[in-house]
């Protein structure tokens, strides 16, 4: 909706792909075409009259287009439909386009096979920070520096139990991501009510091929007002992103000037500024922190649309797939831009020697170590 | 961010334009010319590095490069800039681009331009939709209704005494808004940390001439870190996206089959079901309720930027351009689709009296015709 | 509904008491009798039956009998208006009580009359609070320190401006406020549907004398289902909440160690450590931030609430008072943390020009001064 | 922190006990007798010191008092460890209580003990809300209905279909709830900095037996400030609350008097009005509204507090333990609330009918049954 050069902060160029027209498009000509051939298997249909539906889902229409119409319309279910109806025209299987589905079928099917792709980029994202934040652990478990609670000088600990809890907090996320992605990327198929009906006493088995056909899991039952899943996916998203901003937090309190301790990497041309040219921006912490502050809100968001009405409500999950894409584009921005800071990190235990003694809080930083040793072990036992 | 086709309810046309790259590129490079100017005016430079800094003004520069820029950069003013001094090569003007401005300076300003082109939009179909809630108000003051208090019977009221209350929810909600516009919309320049260093002592006079050029109020003092003004805009946005849900909800329950007093006007090909021929959705209620389900959320985040850090902080500011610029989009959408409702309402007065009849509550509307002339009187008088 | 020791920073007592049990009851028999009394004006009922229930209104009832009574019914109205009846058992006046009024009349006004006395709270707190930041900004005007942006070094500065800034912040929070409360703090009196029925066709003017009773502005027309003041009053106490936050972020970060340029004052048993001697914690900008974190949602939480449901809606309006009464507190316990704060605030010139040199960016703080100079000039003006 | 009475639906007596001063003084004094005991366990003191300190967490100190001093100080652990060392003058132990302890582990371990406790009251009232659906669902799997979407009449469904529905919103959000409480439910014990220094090298021990002793899970490291625990607990708070809001709101509509399918139980003297004697006012409903309304924002606000401070952030974790306080208040007031209405929920299946007949739009209702035999086989299969 706002522009590409505002959000700069809020998606990557690859989740804006996932989550775009084209993509969505695509997944819903494929629901589309998957139907047919799922209902042919169960005899719903011709072989001959799927095979004709999957050759009229085979172009996408134009997107501009297909989003004036939709707009009008009130879903894009009814152009898209009509579409495939016209470049069907004149064959038998015009009539069983979209059999007995409903528009929230293909809606929330296309939306689910976004976020699989979605869910890929930030899993492979989120595991390179929690790598590099390991190795950093590792490399600093006693590495000595000032504590600091409240923020004011505590008591020593060391850089590495700070990053061991950085890497903790991205893997506990991390793995409620997966958790919730496994309750919620399920196919969508009901029927205007749920009931599955119009697939003439098959619809349980049309589901089950579908859900085979697209790679995603069966529903108990339809979904269309029952939301929990999509609104749990939303909110490990922006669990996500808090602990990178939280990450990012510390990373730009260290790299103040007066303190010293850590800094981004120094990356040609990123974090100057317009009217300053000593200035070095921690930029990546800039794009993590604006998503965890705005996170939090579309998870809420989501959450706020729980009370649909009736069997399929008004408003309320029409709202989810813009902000759940949403969602996609922060949590990965957040992501990608803790993962590239930590990679490079620059860190100075030289600065944090004396920061530490200038504290003059004593320097035994307890079992710091030991309990940076227990964490990695217990990720590699969990990993390996 | 996310997919045209998918927000389609999320903004109108003309709100995506007023918001959009080119309105954005356009505010910023009309701040730096006039910028010349104003410095020109007060003698830091000469009228012809001013007219040079105009001419290479002129030209849009391409909305795709420069988003990829800014991303890397961090900021839109540092690639915007580079671009500026390239064009002027070899002239003594390219030294005086962005003369003391910091990129805030830009960022602010041009979000305040795009702004006081949103609220012109909303202005104007806030007023359309009062306006049609008033005629109605006025023509059905003593059209009897049934009042349903916690969604059960209640007392007879009138349905214009309904429509009254509406037109005032949304008329408070406008009078808010421009009393906050008066507010927020202000001209941003301090350079880098306010002081209005490096304007030879004479920023507090550049800056009057700048406002003026741009039309834009001045500021007190710079307000890089003092965001009130920008959240308190997006908070009237996200009540006035609330008055027009509220009707919404009222029209959805009223257009029930079962309840059937009042109904969206009928628009061929909107509101139709993509598996039920039968169905006559309002389409327009769901976009204001979507919108309406969203906005608090984003007026939350808003307000939880408002503890930025020291001078000009890190994420927050940055995350309330999108943000605003979403609040914009959600409050026209809802704004746009209720005034078309309100304009083309289909009252049933007769099912309104069976209702009523039914619920056996008796037939007395109190003062309800009295409620609404004292109501349309006002603002009448506030109007005239 | 919390402990009162775990909400050690949700309140303060003083702003506890003006929401408590009490007030509300006392509220709540206020709205009765005076109702009563406005009637008898109007001639709805006998003098004497007007100073009965004023009698029975003078005792408060237990308020753990009532929030159970009130609970188990679904609204205080009932059973507080049984209870005045059953004082009244015997006399003409029981069939006068609550006349023609609902319980959402009494909720409401009782609520603005809360809110009322709240205000008064913050406002006095608020002007201690501007008053405060005013003469530090004077005092320093021309104190050079640091500037710093996205947490980064940029260019001199002087404390003054910082001072100014804040003070600002707070200046035009609270104008914000007050303008909310003029719009929100009006009397609510419609009856069951906002018709004025079973007043004898003198509602209106029942609803005058009863507004001027309590010293409260008649609404235009009742406002049940159009709760645009009570949110925005909302919203204006969280933008006010997040001004005094960003003054506490901004302390608490001058309080660092490693910076030392400004310190909370020394309060004895304030900011101490379970665990550690040393510790000097920024109890007050603690108070502050978490209120600043948590207001947000709260504001958003009201703003959810505007979509309710045709006359008095269902579980949207009930949800405001208690959100408002905690938005109340946290704003109050920000903003006395800060005035208190201000007062004593320790500031240290000597650590901030060793600072702003260290930082090699040169000493030129611009036009600080002049624009503190301006900012205290317009406040002047304003107040005197 | 607001009013009992005003507060009428956000809590329940129990859950309001289980989260009142009491519990947590209870819960404090527990985790320091623990604690004594542990360290005399691993050596760190006498059995006799550990003794004493039990005997000196006997008594429960006064909450009002507690509540003052702690809000003065900061913390709660400041005065209540004072308060402990003079019970204990003149002993040894007296150096001893809440050795190498810092205000945060004992903060945080009393919240989890009470969250403990909160769950145990929820999961007890959802299991009794499922059951009653699951009764529902088996009885009316067959009979018709008119499904609704987008609030307009659409395709036959059955009463059992929506019944399912609702049971497996509120078993989805059960079962996410456990396992966040898994997750979250564990210790907190680290000291100032989560080093475990000041534990002569034996913290982890003590850690394991002091987490052993209070029935809690061990934390890999110190959780300070690492939320993602308690904020995804707050999550599926909400999201239970949100499927109680669901079907509430479902409820509510069908409730209404021109449909009139199914109504809340009627309770002597609840949902009556204080002005209209015919109304019955679906009051459990507005209590699961109204709690629907408020939580996500709660729950956004735990997120927001994520990208805390360095090693023990400043307002943030200190924020979190009223908000979640008061999510587990309306998460149990809407489970209960709906309890009870599904336990005795008059349903009207003659209403349903003829509805269904007006709507005409067919009978057929599909494979609802096979859906809710398929839903209620898998519910035995996991309760079995």
């Amino acid at each position: 909706m706002t522009s590409r050069i505002r959000e700069l902060s809020g998606s990557t160029p690859a989740m804006a792909q996932a989550f775009g027209d084209e993509a969505l498009l695509s997944g819903a000509l494929l629901f589309e075409a998957q139907l047919a051939a799922a209902q042919a298997d169960e005899g719903l249909l011709s072989p001959e009259d799927a095979a004709d539906i999957a050759a009229a889902c085979r172009e996408l229409p134009d997107a501009e287009d297909m989003a004036r119409a939709a707009a009008h319309a009130g879903t894009l279910a009814i152009p898209l439909v009509a579409l495939l109806r016209d470049r069907l025209t004149g064959r038998t299987a015009a009539a069983k386009v979209h059999l007995g589905a409903t528009s929230q079928d293909l809606a929330d099917t296309a939306l689910m096979l976004q976020a699989r792709a979605g869910l890929e980029l930030i899993g492979r994202d989120a595991a390179r920070l929690a790598d590099a934040l390991a190795a950093l652990a590792a490399k600093h478990a006693a590495t000595s520096m000032l504590g600091r609670t409240l923020l004011q000088p505590a008591r020593a600990t060391t850089f590495g139990l700070r990053c061991a809890d950085w890497m903790l907090g991205v893997d506990e996320a991390r793995t409620r991501l997966l958790r919730e992605a496994e309750g919620a990327l399920r196919l969508q198929f009901g029927g205007p009510v749920g009931t599955l009906d119009a697939q003439d006493g098959r619809g349980v088995e049309v589901s089950r091929r579908l859900a085979a056909r697209l790679g995603l899991a069966e529903a108990t039952a339809p979904w269309h007002g029952r939301r929990g899943g999509v609104v749990g996916l939303g909110g490990a998203l922006a669990i996500l992103t808090g602990a990178a901003g939280k990450m990012a937090r510390d990373i730009a309190l260290l790299a103040q000037t007066e303190v010293g301790e850590a800094f981004e990497p120094r990356q040609a041309g990123r974090g100057g500024s317009s009217a300053m040219a000593h200035k070095r921006n921690p930029t990546g912490c800039q794009v993590a922190l604006s998503a965890a502050l705005r996170a939090p809100h579309l998870a809420g968001a989501l959450l706020s649309s729980l009370p649909d009405e009736l069997d399929r409500g008004l408003g309320g999950w029409q709202a989810q797939a813009p902000v759940l894409a949403d969602l996609f584009g922060l949590a990965h921005a957040a992501v990608v831009a803790m993962a590239d800071v930590a990679e490079g990190l620059e860190v100075h235990p030289d600065r944090m020697a004396t920061n530490l003694a200038a504290a003059d809080v004593g320097l035994d930083f307890g079992q710091a170590p030991a309990i940076v040793a227990r964490v990695l072990a217990a990720r590699e036992s969990r990993n390996g």
